[in-house]
């Protein structure tokens, strides 16, 4: 075995794309800074009971286990960083009124999501605390909009839900944890004839609604169409009263709805979104309402965010132009040692020849050389 | 158990130090690449193997293993980046000539470093690799005074020492790893008795050699006492003259020698340094030259650099001031949401007041707000 295989869905990420990724991670930053997210940095690893308590078994079968030496307990390494941002927001700010906190930082799947996907995500996100209302679902869409514009996205579509429509038609039947997951795949896939097998002992307006939930995906009719066709009740009516809500005061963006899709939204309790665009073959951006993230933590405050994964948005956007460099030879002058440091403040980049070097092409593509003409360093084309 | 107690010596990082953690991560990265260093991104886990092989004990015990699903075989969280960089030099960019590489990252110990030790150190390091001159010494230690200078921290101390001085005395000395680990430690703890004790077998010229260089740290004087008093050698006298090169060329800082530390070297092979500063209490930054660390993946290349652990520098360095942020309210009016924007693009932070919560003291300082005046959208005061 040579020591440099790396794992199945492990890479290295090489110079031109680990510059992309650090040029995307502070524009996402400071797009979220700017709407006064502040940066919190949650552990890697935590007791396993903290990572998973009240998450769902999804996140625990995607997640790394391992026994603390110092403890021997079990730690797990953190698959996803929303329910430590809840419990940092419950536990450790504990303020009164709404808090809003962002993220970045690399979280680890035991298993790939995906057939390509990579087990180690830049998992980039931001959440509110502490509002009940609307207008912070509202400005997680905003947000989670201008950082892909941040990105050089383009041509996104924002895919809007709401986990209170299928579940207001579930309202009154049985069935355990399983069965119901299997009915949100058999949704999500829109597997007509799968979920007609699962659903075959629900009342018939379960069963005809569900079915009916298969179609209502596309543009805003589906809203009056859910309307008209499903089985009316308060909690529907309230779920399709907010999704209008948000697409009307959603500015610059096209949205469009599916309401069967719940994939990848267990703790999600209100509107949930998905972003797409040309190009990725999953969703970029999954974002929503959950509520009941932070009770676990003995604080269940209202909470609404989104996450991205940055390493598969750098595959999906242009690469982005290397800034050229400015060559200079090595030696002891301290006059070109002073050249060097006024340009290096200036923010250029001075690649200095090792000596026996001086032929070498690098990776830092130069297009420019300090020279000395009259005793004077100066920079010059190459 | 309390779903919010943390593993020991693990922590999270709340948002003043988050920021500062954040603006730091950038200025050093910044410096790295105004000097040419390209930045890569090795993974957190990998075949146990290949993070271990020709690393020492040290770092095995630092490691925190565990079993991938999908091979069943044992990986491995990095303890330490520099072996991965080396990977990258070795196997994945295979330059012929200078190549310049940085990193910046969490690394995970299985068992602290010290006392008081995060288990989660953020590594940032930079690698030379293709250079065996002493230009390439003198570009890592210039690059990690400016990235200490970069770091606001003042009134440090670069202090050398060479791995091949403790070898030059061992020459011909019957020793097996464990007994030399022993001799390693006496010398770092300056425990004359004990290594009196662990050298009492050896050839007199190597035991007084020893004792010694006990004595053998401070100031330039070091050297010439060196050459005084130690059993004169080819590798002994190589070593100090590239000591008196380095220290002759390395400007604008304060340069000690401690020539019997080996602390934390492991794998380096030539000259080493150690940057010291006021209110720390352990080194800032551990740095030298390992040309042997690219040898178990296949290419052995000259190589010298250095790491740091951000964590430890922004805990001794004064606070960043917090950039005041604008108030705005929240309504649905364009003129407003275009203002907004517009300031957002300047670099401002522009905090909305969600419905409900207007009275509220957020972590943002906002020392302006929005306010709405004959039709027009102002910034004043508050």
């Amino acid at each position: 075995m040579s020591a440099w295989v790396l794992p199945d869905h492990i890479a290295d990420v090489l110079p031109s794309e680990a510059r992309h990724i650090e040029e995307l991670r502070r524009d996402l930053l400071d797009t979220a800074r700017g709407y006064g997210y502040e940066l919190v940095m949650p552990p890697l690893l935590e007791h396993l009971e903290s990572l998973l308590t009240g998450t769902g078994e999804a996140l625990d079968l995607q997640t790394f286990k391992l026994v603390d030496r110092l403890s021997g307990r079990m730690m797990g390494l953190r698959a996803d960083t929303t329910p430590q941002v809840a419990r940092i927001d419950a536990h450790l700010l504990n303020r009164q009124g709404v808090a809003r906190l962002c993220y970045c930082g690399p979280v680890l799947h035991a298993l790939p999501d995906r057939p390509h996907a990579t087990r180690e995500p830049l998992q980039f996100g931001a959440e509110i605390y502490g509002h009940a209302g609307l207008e912070a679902d509202l400005e997680a869409l905003a947000l989670a909009r201008d950082c892909l514009a941040a990105a050089q996205v383009e041509g996104i579509i924002i895919d809007l839900g709401h986990a209170r429509i299928v579940r207001s038609l579930l309202a009154g039947v049985l069935a355990d944890a399983d069965q119901l997951g299997r009915v949100h795949a058999a949704l999500a896939a829109k597997d007509a004839s799968e979920l007609a097998a699962l659903t075959r002992s629900f009342p018939s307006t379960s069963r005809e609604g569900l079915q009916t939930l298969l179609r209502l995906y596309g543009d805003a009719q589906v809203l009056a169409e859910a309307r008209r066709s499903l089985p009316p009740s308060h909690e529907l009516h309230g779920a399709l009263d907010q999704l209008e809500w948000l697409a009307r005061h959603l500015q610059d963006v096209k949205v469009s709805f599916d309401l069967a899709d719940l994939r990848g939204y267990a703790y999600y309790s209100g509107a949930r979104f998905a972003v797409y665009a040309p190009h990725a073959n999953d969703a970029l951006v999954r974002g929503g309402r959950y509520d009941e993230v932070g009770a676990v933590f003995g604080r269940n405050r209202p909470a609404v965010g989104f996450s991205l994964d940055l390493r598969q948005i750098v595959g999906v956007v242009p690469p982005r132009p290397l800034r050229a460099a400015i060559r200079a030879p090595w030696n002891d002058a301290a006059d070109l040692r002073a050249a060097i440091v006024a340009l290096r403040r200036a923010g250029e980049t001075v690649v200095r020849m090792l000596p026996g070097h001086d032929s070498e092409i690098d990776e830092f593509h130069c297009d420019r050389e300090l020279v000395s003409r009259d005793g004077q360093w100066l920079v010059q084309p190459i």
